[in-house]
């Protein structure tokens, strides 16, 4: 019934040759790469000002440009820098690899565990966003907004276990779309601002007096604020690193292609961060809970309720959904490559029946679900935990870099190692800004996980190097042969004794024994008779059980024959009888089971079940 | 850790010589056996009004004697009844006893099913009505009504799975605390109101309004309210069973003493019930979801806050968690018996370490706590449930008893006839008025639960006498030797390998093979070198898994050498490693564990690990 369901939601299982490689265009590539960088336009500029109307009210509009010049500054740096990344490594560079073979080990545990906190986040910032454009449109759905998340992350959860050819089609749609109406948002409503035909909106006091009242409890320094709110701004460089990785998936020239596809991106990036940020600027929305300052935006340039409006909303939430989809793409691949390298689970690097990580496909869902519940989906309180670690990810790749260059001395390395140098020192400062200014509002969070994933990776590689260890056999090892007695468990006479004492004679044993945990006399009598009237000549050694529990008084038995063959082998010879049909074992003690498994723990002793099928009855 | 967690609130475990039987003194046994009883005058009263008010108001009251009338002489005909069972079955015998040896197996197996849905009742019925006694006292307390009833389930739990010795002297306090508060009110409070010192009170027109405006819509016909009441009434009957059960803990002699104990009961649960019904006649309270009937009476005749008030609701409480816990102690004895007799799952058989029979003290609490949260915890809505399995047994135990007369013609044998007939007749007819009049409001759970346990304990039966048979042999029966091929899987050439290879060669083969399943080309090229560089002679087969799983293609190898030897013997060998704490084994993969439990359910198959343990090497 589990298989049916599962082959009924996943799809039939696929074999290992059947998996297919997808060679893309720029068009299609900038599509796939760029919607989780892009998508983040849909909220950053929202976040500078969540940070600084609470403390200044709409005269913090007046900062709103200033920040974006500097975010689009460092979106520049990086983009840069990243270029460097992409023509130094064609077959992929994500922070892990560049930092492992750079940096060394524990930085590459560093930005690895960065990078899979960010994939979480990724995931429940971009549905916590994409569900708040809808509940933006529709406000009547506003209280739905933690079980609508969830119910979008279950979606992806299966729709990438059934695995999803990351079709370039699927992700050209929503992503141009968005590019599109973000374009045509900005440019009407500048065009028809500065023509005067679109004044500053109506300042919305309900929604103000709610942020001002609670934020003057918070903040009050003017200069640590507008940190604090580029720190918020700053995650509009998210996803930035993605096209890094999948070099290998463009046609050739790889690099060429990936690098001008990147600096694509960051030109589209840049300007709908910064267009949208003027726009803000000049028309004055207010921020709230209720509404994205893109909906109010988009209501104010194409009307609310016209087509345009619920096509933007749609737009946006499709390209979030898109960008949260990404992290399904990366997290588990970046967790099969930590695995393989010993640091994560083995059960990680496993494929599923579908080809996909499924293991990590789970997990991903539930860190980011429970995220999710325990941010009440506010995508504003997820935002604090979301910067530091895509910083530490840009930092330790960039500097991996460095050290790439110096030790490389490739032609013109110089210029890579200014470019690279000064990304890496920018981000660095950037990171620095991000945990000090947003300590205490969330950034502590990352701060401590990120060093904590990092030692249990280590933790991990250290237990599966111990037990490699322990496994490692010099050629023409053999185990020394050792006393080897067998102990058979009877119950009674029954059907199911007899293979079990045929198996048991059938044991090289230099000592054959049946043993009885007795909790009853009466039926010990009974056993002793049919012992006898059954012919069995095996010596019967009966214990009692005062505390009736089989288990004990097994174990005790079995220490007794250790003391006498010190290092001796026992095999413990269980006759069972298998029912027909699994609710039948309700009606039969299920002792024998916790006996195996007690025993298993137990040095040189071996278990054999020897199960008689009852209704396949067999000799 | 769970074992420490579970000594701590169990405490030791007992061996079973250290069972105690305990001899009862009437004064004593009537404690013990007659809380069950005279604890239902805590509600039988109320019932009864909560029944007639909302169809006939404040008129209803006229009608409360005569019912409690009929009521009060049905006591008498059962308790007559039940003086003859206990006369005739000095060893207890209960319905379920009674009806198996006179009525044979379907009778009994219907009168155990309603004993033991009535001992689940009981237990839901006596702890709402208990708390209800709280809370009309403390009526800040109502809205924590249900979880109130779980926690003192929950309490009643843990004290019977450490063990209550039925000690008489925590029974005797509250019980007789509650006949003498009782007493009191009764007396004091007629006195009061003949003498003219205590007139009708005034009569609670909201709580009246709450019920007659939803009454009107249920009911109608004044017989059938009649009717209906009257079956209300009868619920102060339940537990006059109880001394039939425990004849053998009376002093000698055991049936004088607990025929006269059963009659003394019988006397004082008869007055104090009539008694409150004719101090409710007259004293007119208005009857309410919000206080006892007995709270308003104790309040008017004591004083609300005085002491002797507060002393009465709290002897009520306890007299009812009293009542409770016979239950506690009769559902696993009774399941104990039923599941001895192979209708229920032998595990309700075994006692655990404190020798109680805890599986059925975990059930019974299960079960009892499921219905406070479906009735939200309102005894009122648990009592039409309550009477049909109480007059099942009744009728059942009667009826045994005239068969018993019929058969045995013991000297006086008509007297007992009649007088048991009486009863049969007397409990059948009630059993029919209760069904019938309440079976919309809930008595048809019952009438349809019983008769469906009782085909499942049939069904366990069948199944249990299915197993034995196929268990059965004969004297010198042996199993037919047959064609023995020993697998081995391998994973790669690892320490743990070679005590399975040296095991596995120890076994008497017919043929010994090695099995990979190889999901990785790469690692099966490294398993082949090593193969031949350690020198091992088995023959190494290996089977290509496109789908990447372990069991699949393991059972088609083992399909395979089962058509070449069809009814041969396999066993698969699983070298395996154990680490040393629980929690590292959620770095190893677990397909093992899968693949042992799916051979486990193939005929012909035995499974033999060999455990390798690191952290504690053994050769």
């Amino acid at each position: 019934m589990y298989s049916t369901l599962k082959r009924l939601l996943l799809g039939r299982p696929l074999a290992s040759h059947e998996e297919e490689h997808q060679r893309l265009t720029k068009l299609v590539a900038l599509a796939v790469f760029a919607s989780d960088a892009i998508s983040s336009t849909a909220y950053a500029t929202e976040e500078i000002l969540l940070v600084l109307v609470p403390v200044a009210g709409m005269a913090a509009l007046a900062d709103l440009v200033p920040i974006a010049i500097v975010v689009t500054i460092l979106l520049a740096i990086v983009v840069t820098s990243y270029r460097q990344t992409i023509l130094a490594y064609p077959h992929g560079g994500g922070a892990y690899v560049v930092s492992r073979e750079n940096l060394g080990t524990n930085p590459s545990l560093v930005a690895g565990s960065a990078l899979l906190v960010d994939y979480v986040l990724t995931v429940a910032v971009s549905v916590s966003a994409g569900v708040f454009a809808i509940t933006s449109a529709f406000p009547e759905l506003g209280p739905q907004r933690v079980p609508l998340c969830l119910g979008f992350i279950g979606l992806m959860m299966l729709a990438n276990l059934r695995g999803t050819k990351e079709s370039g089609r699927l992700f050209a749609g929503p992503t141009y779309l968005y590019i599109t109406m973000l374009s045509a948002l900005i440019l009407i409503g500048l065009v028809r601002s500065y023509l005067g035909d679109l004044g500053p909106l109506a300042v919305d006091e309900e929604s103000l007096a709610e942020l001002t009242e609670r934020g003057r409890l918070v903040t009050g320094v003017t200069a640590f604020a507008l940190l604090r709110a580029f720190s918020s701004g700053a995650v509009a460089l998210s996803g930035v690193e993605a096209i890094s990785n999948g070099v290998p998936a463009f046609k050739k020239p790889e690099s060429r292609n990936a690098a001008a596809t990147l600096v694509t991106m960051g030109l589209i990036l840049g300007s709908l961060f910064f267009g949208i940020s003027v726009l803000a600027h000049r028309l004055r929305p207010t921020v709230s809970e209720h509404e994205t300052v893109l909906s109010v935006l988009g209501g104010a340039v194409f009307g609310h309720g016209s087509g345009a409006y619920y096509v933007l909303q749609l737009a946006t939430f499709a390209i979030l959904v898109l960008a949260a989809n990404t992290a399904y793409a990366d997290f588990p691949r970046l967790s099969s490559f930590v695995a393989r390298d010993g640091f994560l689970p083995r059960q990680l690097a496993n494929r599923g029946d579908r080809l996909v990580y499924s293991n990590g496909v789970i997990v991903l869902s539930l860190l980011a679900g429970a995220l999710i519940v325990a941010f009440d989906g506010l995508t504003a309180a997820l935002i604090p935990l979301y910067a530091v670690g895509v910083f530490t990810g840009f930092t330790l790749s960039q500097s991996g870099m460095v050290v790439h260059h110096w030790r490389e001395r490739e032609p013109r390395w110089q210029r890579g190692l200014v470019i690279n140098g000064t990304g890496a020192v920018a981000t660095g400062v950037v990171l620095l800004v991000v945990v000090v200014s947003k300590f205490t509002i969330g950034a502590w969070i990352p701060a401590v996980v990120i060093p904590c994933v990092a030692l249990v990776l280590r933790r991990i590689r250290h237990h599966y190097d111990g037990v490699a260890r322990a496994l490692r056999i010099d050629p023409g090892y053999r185990p020394a042969p050792s006393h080897h007695t067998v102990v058979v468990l009877v119950g009674g006479v029954h059907r199911s004794l007899m293979p079990a004492l045929a198996y048991a004679s059938s044991l090289h044993a230099d000592q054959l024994v049946a043993l009885h945990v007795s909790t009853d006399p009466e039926h010990e009598d009974r056993l002793r008779r049919d012992w006898a009237e059954h012919g069995l000549d095996l010596p019967l050694t009966i214990r009692p059980s005062p505390y009736r529990e089989l288990t004990r008084p097994v174990l005790e038995f079995l220490d007794e024959v250790e003391s006498e063959h010190p290092g001796g082998l026992v095999t413990v010879v269980v006759p069972e009888f298998v029912v027909a049909h699994w609710y039948s074992n309700l009606l039969h003690n299920q002792s024998a089971l916790a006996l195996r498994a007690r025993l298993h723990q137990r040095p040189g002793t071996v278990v054999v079940s020897v199960p008689l099928h009852l209704g396949a009855a067999r000799e």
